[in-house]
C-alpha cells in the first residue's frame, strides 16, 4: 500500500470513497449503480444499457517501450468490452478520451487508433465520441455502452452458497507475460502466447452472452485484478464466501515452464496475477456437464470448475475438494492493486 | 502549435484523426456521432440519449496551487453538464474516472468528490460508476449521459445563413479570472466574479432546455474554447460563415477594468478566451424580442445578440453591423487550443 500524507491509499479505498458520494441522488432508472462491472440503466421493456469507464495510464498499465501502440489500442478497447461481457451484454457504443504527452508521435496515436478501432469493428461497436487533451504522460480513458436482456444480466451479487465456481480459461498468463516483457523478452517465440496474453487480451463476449442467454447462470465478474481479488468482490456483493481448489486450477505447461524460468511462484501468478480478462462465474451445483457442453457447443471453448461458493465470508484456498478446514488459506483480496504494486514499467 | 516528432499536433488535428476512425462501424441507433457537443443515440419513440466525455488534466486545465479541490470537483461536473445543456438536454447519469498521483492527499480527493457530487445533486444527476488508477499527475475524466426530446435537440449543424447569433452571457470572464489566478490574485475581493468564472463556471442547463423546448431554436454550442473557435465549429458543421460585431459583444465594466489592470487586450479576452461555458445559439432573424423575452421569463436572464450567420465560410469580426467587407477581420478558429497555449500553470 502507498502512503499519502499519512493516509492509506488503495484502489479499493478510493472506490469506497467514490461510492459514499454516489448515493446522494437516486433514480428508478438506475438498476445497478457503482459496485458491478458496469452500471445498469433501464432502457425499455426488455432492455438495459450497461455503462462502464476504464482508464489506462502509461507507466502503470502499460510501458510504451515494449507495448506496440497498435496492440495498446486493441487492449484499451478489449478491457472495457470485457466489463460488458462480464454482465452478459454486447458492446454497442464507445467514447475515447486521449490525454497525450508532447513527446508522443502522431504516428503512435494513429497506431493506437488503428488497434482500438479494429477491436471495435470485431465487436460491431460504434465510436461515437471523444476528446483530446495535452498531458505529461499518455492516459487513455474509454467509456463503453452495451446492451443486455433485462431479465438475464449477470450480476456480481447473484451467487449462492453451494454454487460451483467456473473460469473461462487459463489464469496467470497475462501476469507471466508482463514479467517476460519487463525482462526484455517481448519478442521471444517461446513465450509468445503468454506475452500476447498481456499485450492483447481477448474479451470473452461470446461466452458471456451465451451464459446469460442460457438463463442458467446469474453471477459473473471479469478477472482484471486477479482471482483472489475479483472472487472476493463477487463474494462481497453476494454475501457469500468461496473455496478454491488448487488441484482444479487450470494451468498450461507453458505457464509452468515460465514460472520456473522466471523463478516466480506459480500459485502467485494464478491466484494474484491480474489482467487475464477471463470470466469467473457461478452455476447451480449438479449442472456441471450441461454448462460445459453449452459453452463448448456455442463457442468451441473449454471452461474450468475451480471451487464452490460457501456461507463463510472470505476467499479460501485448499489443496483439493476433500481437504479439511485446517488446510484452508485465506487469500481474500490478495490480488493485484495498482496503487500497491510496482508499475508496468517496474518503476 | 506544438511540434511532435516533426508533426504538427493540435487539438483539432487529434480530433480529426479520431473522427477518421469513427466511420468504420455505423448503426442506425446513432443519430449523431463525433462532431457535436454530445453523441446522440436513439432511446425510444420521443427520446434520445446524449453522451459526452471530457477530461481535466492537472497543469493544463487546472492548477491545484490556486484551485481548491472542492471547486475543481464542481467544475469537472459543470463542464460536462455544459455539453448536455448545449444540446438542449438534461443531465441524468455520470461516471467518473480518477487518475490520482501519489502526492495527492486523500482529503483532496474527498474535497473533489464533495464539489463534484454537489453539482450532480443540483442537477439531479446520479453518479453510476467510475474507476480509479494511479498516475504521475491528477487526471479526471468524466462521462455524462443526458436525455432530450428527439425532435427538439439543438445541433451545431442547424444554423442557416441570415440567422442571428446569440450568447447567454458575458465572454472572456473566465480567461481574465485564470490570468488573475496566475498572478496570485485568487483571493482578491475586487476580482471575485472573474476569478469565480474560472474556478466555478455554471452550466447553462436551464437556458438550453427552454431554448430547445420552445421549438424556435435549432443550433447551439457551448463556449469552452473561445468564441472564435466554437463559432467556427458551429459554422463548419452548418456549412455557413459568421460575422460578429464588436460593438454588440457583451462586456462588463469589471472585465474592462481587469483587461486594463492585466494589460491584456479586451478583444483577445472576449474573442479568444476559453471556458466561459455560456451557450452560443442561432435564431431565425426577426424574432429578437420574442427570444429575449422567452429566456428572461423562464430564467430571469438576459441574452445578447452578437452577429449573424452568413453564406461565406469562416468567422469574421467587424466593428459594427453596418461596416463594409474591408473592415472584416478573419478570426476563424483563433480561440483557445490546449495543445498550443501555455498551460493553466503557465508551465
Amino acid at each position: 500500500m502507498m502512503k499519502n500524507g499519512g493516509e492509506i491509499f488503495t484502489e479499493r479505498g478510493l472506490i469506497d470513497l467514490i461510492s459514499r458520494f454516489a448515493g446522494s441522488v437516486t433514480s428508478k432508472q438506475v438498476v445497478r449503480g457503482i459496485g458491478d462491472d458496469c452500471a445498469v440503466i433501464d432502457a425499455g421493456p426488455d432492455t438495459v444499457w450497461l455503462v462502464t469507464v476504464d482508464t489506462l495510464v502509461e507507466g502503470i498499465h502499460f510501458d510504451p517501450s515494449w507495448h506496440p501502440y497498435t496492440l495498446l489500442g486493441r487492449k484499451a478497447a478489449s478491457v472495457n468490452i470485457s466489463d460488458i461481457a462480464a454482465m452478459g451484454g454486447v458492446p454497442k457504443f464507445a467514447l475515447l478520451s486521449l490525454a497525450v504527452s508532447g513527446e508522443t508521435d502522431l504516428a503512435a496515436v494513429e497506431d493506437f487508433m488503428t488497434g482500438f478501432s479494429a477491436v471495435l469493428q470485431e465487436n460491431n461497436t460504434v465510436l461515437i465520441g471523444g476528446d483530446t487533451v495535452k498531458n505529461k504522460s499518455n492516459v487513455f480513458s474509454i467509456t463503453l455502452i452495451g446492451e443486455a436482456n433485462k431479465e438475464k444480466i449477470l450480476l456480481r451479487s447473484k451467487a449462492l452458497p453451494g454454487d460451483s465456481i467456473w473460469v473461462s480459461g487459463g489464469l496467470g498468463e497475462a501476469a507471466a507475460g508482463l514479467e517476460l516483457c519487463r525482462r526484455g523478452l517481448v519478442d521471444s517465440r517461446e513465450w509468445r502466447p503468454l506475452v500476447m496474453a498481456h499485450l492483447d487480451p481477448e474479451p470473452q463476449v461470446l461466452i458471456g452472452r451465451h451464459l446469460a442467454e442460457s438463463g442458467r447462470i446469474y453471477a459473473a465478474i471479469d478477472l482484471s485484478d486477479g482471482l483472489a481479488t475479483d472472487l472476493a468482490h463477487l463474494c462481497a456483493a453476494s454475501g457469500t464466501g468461496a473455496e478454491i481448489y488448487q488441484q482444479e486450477l487450470p494451468c498450461s505447461s507453458l505457464l509452468k515452464s515460465a514460472a520456473a524460468f522466471l523463478q516466480m511462484s506459480l500459485d502467485d501468478l494464478i491466484l494474484r496475477g491480474g489482467e487475464d480478462y477471463q470470466l469467473l462465474f457461478t452455476a447451480a451445483p449438479g449442472d456441471d456437464k450441461g454448462i460445459k457442453r453449452l459453452v463448448h457447443e456455442k463457442t468451441g471453448r473449454d471452461i474450468f470448475k475451480i471451487g464452490r461458493m460457501t456461507g463463510k465470508a472470505g476467499v479460501f484456498l485448499a489443496p483439493g475438494r476433500e481437504c479439511g478446514a485446517a488446510d484452508l488459506r485465506d487469500i481474500t483480496f490478495q490480488g493485484y492493486d495498482h496503487f500497491a504494486e510496482p508499475s508496468a514499467s517496474g518503476s
